[in-house]
């Protein structure tokens, strides 16, 4: 099987595969330009008469359990990233695919981390042929280094689900590693020694693979409420000692920062949202687990508690902020999809306010609609932003693979996206010319902020039209390049062979971008 | 289109066409024995491109969402019965239907009740051709009399969500009242000026229909809490100024029999339980609405107090009684699938440990398990029975369909099935040489308790054991049908004609009975 075939030109001038390991692709076509005329995938039809009467469907361990499911050369495994860096579970199954002498398998996680570094050995040796999931650190350079037997496809977190229900990605077995869970397999994560907070990355997984196995270390008897996964799509449960590391499952910067610079950024950003009237009674925002988009948050507790204002909801990644909020009634609700910290954690178990969500309801671009697109103003971070506005969150400028894109593709989806940014990091300008991989199209980045200046995208003449008063620093996206580089100098660019070693999917399927591999 | 075509006899030793309404039917094979080889339906697949960014999905009126939804001859339309006696809906669906001049419809309602009356004529005029769905009370009378063109079909509610998810029935539109929503179509049966508690008889028709419509009279800003209907698979919202007339929502008998002859069956359910070691610490039963049902439960709860035991889950159809028990902490978990008073609706509302469930996670057979099969001992009702345990639930022995399954069938997986049942009603013996209509096979129906006399399933030798030494009245069912003819006399049978005018579904899909025309 050839990795991939014939290159063309998408309609954001990148030249992508129309092929990859295999499947035929479509190359990026514009922001909701491609509507799918199929149906969603058709999982096999089980029957009770197949499952225990008593409900009682564990196994003794994992190796039988994957047995039992079937596994063999060639299937697509499904894990998730509830547990973050102190993920043990993905570890055995591949110790134990290995051990079978099971190869050519596709690792399909919701997101892979430095935990993960020993399946490099497995990418090597061939039982796993490829990675289609975010890899953040040493599995993203292993990639962008061409090591990898397969083509990696990284998705956001709606994508995946997308991918899932329409049958691109079609899973053989998912293992769910799961905090609580009782023997008919309803699982939740907001509660026992592993505590997590929820389990929706695996939400699609459990609808539509073939094989569902639910992993945890406590087992409770039936029912397990809530059952954030329904045990009526699982196969097989294991009782493990040890199903994560709770002391790795928090995740991001907890506190807010201390830098003067970001605390400059965070500043413009609220009174950004406040001058262009975004802050009122009654809006939503979502902002990430970054101590400046934390001190954002705090910025915006500041003006709701001064005004006698509340949010109607908050899109989280929670942590403790957003928790106190809540709980000192500035938020109606928390609609979250994974919880940063324990107190999220905490929360999500305590308060009727705080509520599970999933890539389904948020984010997946080929459903009646989603949650993404109803948010007031949502702040992301970005490795890069080029003079277009387009921006990078998978690549570094030296341009190896390094992160997942998470739900960020489907959060630009916004009524306003901002992205506060150091002007340059390391002494590498953040604002380019051209991003290295092309994450996101630039007519959906409305603004830009950075410590010497606001750029605003010139679609938004709205925008721009209600901030024509204010003291703020409004510039072009020109002059934040030209000042970056004054400091800076103009970086050098990394240096590429023609090799594909990755795609990045848009929303819905399509791929906008072409990774290649690193000359180093 | 012939109503139906070529008669077979089934497992069950009954007459059941192999076609009906234009498509084929598998007769019923025996409990379990019928293993599906397909694929679930699958929907098409949508895409946010089509629904608007803000979430705002409403629409006028019920008409222009229904011309928008494509309404036309030969479709599929489903309702639900949260609001049962006091569901408005349904009728000015097909008002609107009859002004439109679209014939040939398929009503698919979860159910029917009498508050449906006005829709025979449309029946009569052809602007439906049948129901599928049980026809409490009048329509099953219309149907009876060989009045409806097309052939009706009877499924339990767990065989509801089978048929749906198996592609079995299409829905095209699907019509949700519901009591509170938002407008991107996230809805609620929980809270609102009309709550009725649940919507979990829509999910199915929410996941698998091509359009759905949610109707509602408090319509909230985004977001809906709790989202029982997802919006994310909502294509309209309508408004309109009363949803279900919640005065009608109590259902059943919410007191507790008075009547000697029930209160002695009651008890000796209760006994019978006891002695055969089925309540225990941590047992689960399920009990309907009627005064028998909530005088069994008063009896459990009695018993779990005197000797300090706790239920872990109690299956509802809910109402004070359960709620009562849960909140003095007699149980750890109502699995609630239907709630049949306020008091229910409250509890739902305030208490955690008051679940909502559906058809899915209860009943559908076609998954890997469901709960129905997990619980200790389920109390039910039925119309006739016969010497082999036959059950019938949905037609009197005057031979008129009365009834419908609810989720009947779906309970008899239960580790243990009771009937305790008057030994005649109205002078007519309940338990007779053969039923009229078979629901479920004798194998399934544990136990007969009367006020004359139990009689425990010959299969059942376990329970025998058990009760050898009881000072319970136990007999034989050929004993309970002497004693009641003995009183009675032997009944007349009903009048038939050979004319095919309802099917019963068993759980897994296939066809276990045929109804016939009356002679009247």
């Amino acid at each position: 099987m050839k990795k991939y075939d014939k290159l063309v030109k998408n309609a954001a001038g990148r030249m992508v595969p129309t092929e990859i390991n295999g499947e035929v692709q479509v190359p990026f076509m514009g922001i909701g330009k491609f509507i799918p005329t199929g149906r969603k995938f058709a999982p096999r039809i089980s029957s009770c008469a197949n499952y225990p009467a008593d409900g009682n469907k564990t196994i003794e361990n994992l190796k039988e359990a994957l047995i039992k499911a079937g596994l063999k050369d060639g299937m697509t495994i499904s894990t998730h990233h509830h547990f973050r860096n102190g993920d043990v579970i993905a570890n055995q199954i591949f110790d134990i695919a290995h051990e079978l002498g099971v190869k050519n398998l596709r690792w399909f996680p919701s997101a892979s981390f430095p935990c993960h570094e020993p399946l490099i050995k497995y990418l090597e040796d061939g039982t796993i042929n490829r990675i289609e999931g975010s890899m953040n650190g040493i599995l993203g350079k292993f990639c962008s280094q061409g090591r990898m037997q397969g083509v990696g496809v990284l998705r956001s977190h709606g994508g995946r689900y997308q991918a899932i229900q329409d049958g691109e990605v079609q899973i053989d077995i998912a293992v769910i590693a799961a905090p609580t869970a009782d023997p008919f397999g309803n699982a939740t994560g907001d509660r026992g020694p592993a505590a997590c907070g929820l389990l929706g990355f695996a939400l699609g997984d459990s609808q539509y693979a073939d094989k569902v196995i639910v992993v945890t270390d406590n087992l409770v008897p039936f029912p397990c409420i809530p059952w954030q996964i329904h045990g009526n799509y699982v196969d097989y449960v294991v009782v493990v000692d040890k199903v994560g590391l709770p002391e790795k499952i928090v995740s991001g910067t907890t506190e807010v920062t201390k830098s003067p610079d970001r605390l400059l950024i965070a500043e413009m950003t609220a009174q950004f949202c406040d001058e262009a009237g975004i802050v009122r009674d009654g809006f939503s925002y979502q902002a990430g687990s970054g101590g400046t988009a934390l001190s954002i948050g705090i910025y915006f507790s500041e003006i709701l508690k001064k005004r006698g204002w509340k949010a109607r909801f908050i899109r989280a990644g929670s942590n403790k902020y957003p928790v106190q909020m809540l709980e000192e009634g500035l938020v109606d609700y928390i609609l979250d999809g994974q919880t940063f910290d324990l107190e999220g954690v905490r929360s999500m178990r305590e308060n009727d306010g705080h509520i599970n969500t999933s890539p389904f309801t948020s984010y997946n671009f080929h459903g009646k609609g989603n949650f993404a697109s109803m948010v007031d103003v949502v702040i992301l971070g970005a490795t890069e932003v080029d003079v277009n506005f387009n921006a990078n969150v998978v690549s570094h400028s030296d341009g190896y693979l390094l992160h997942g894109i998470g739900g960020w593709q489907n959060c630009l989806f916004s009524k306003c996206t901002i992205l506060p940014i150091p002007l340059f990091r390391d002494r590498i300008p953040v604002v380019k010319d051209e991003v290295t991989t092309l994450c996101a199209p630039g007519e959906l980045i409305d603004v830009i902020i950075t410590e010497r200046g606001i750029a605003i995208n010139p679609l938004r003449t709205d925008l721009i039209e209600k901030m024509k008063n204010t003291t703020l620093p409004i510039v072009t996206i020109q002059d934040l390049k030209a000042e970056a580089e004054k400091i800076c100098g103009v970086p050098a660019k990394p240096r590429f062979s023609d090799e594909v070693v990755a795609v990045i999917k848009w929303v819905d399927g399509t791929v906008i971008d072409a990774v290649r591999k690193v000359i180093e």
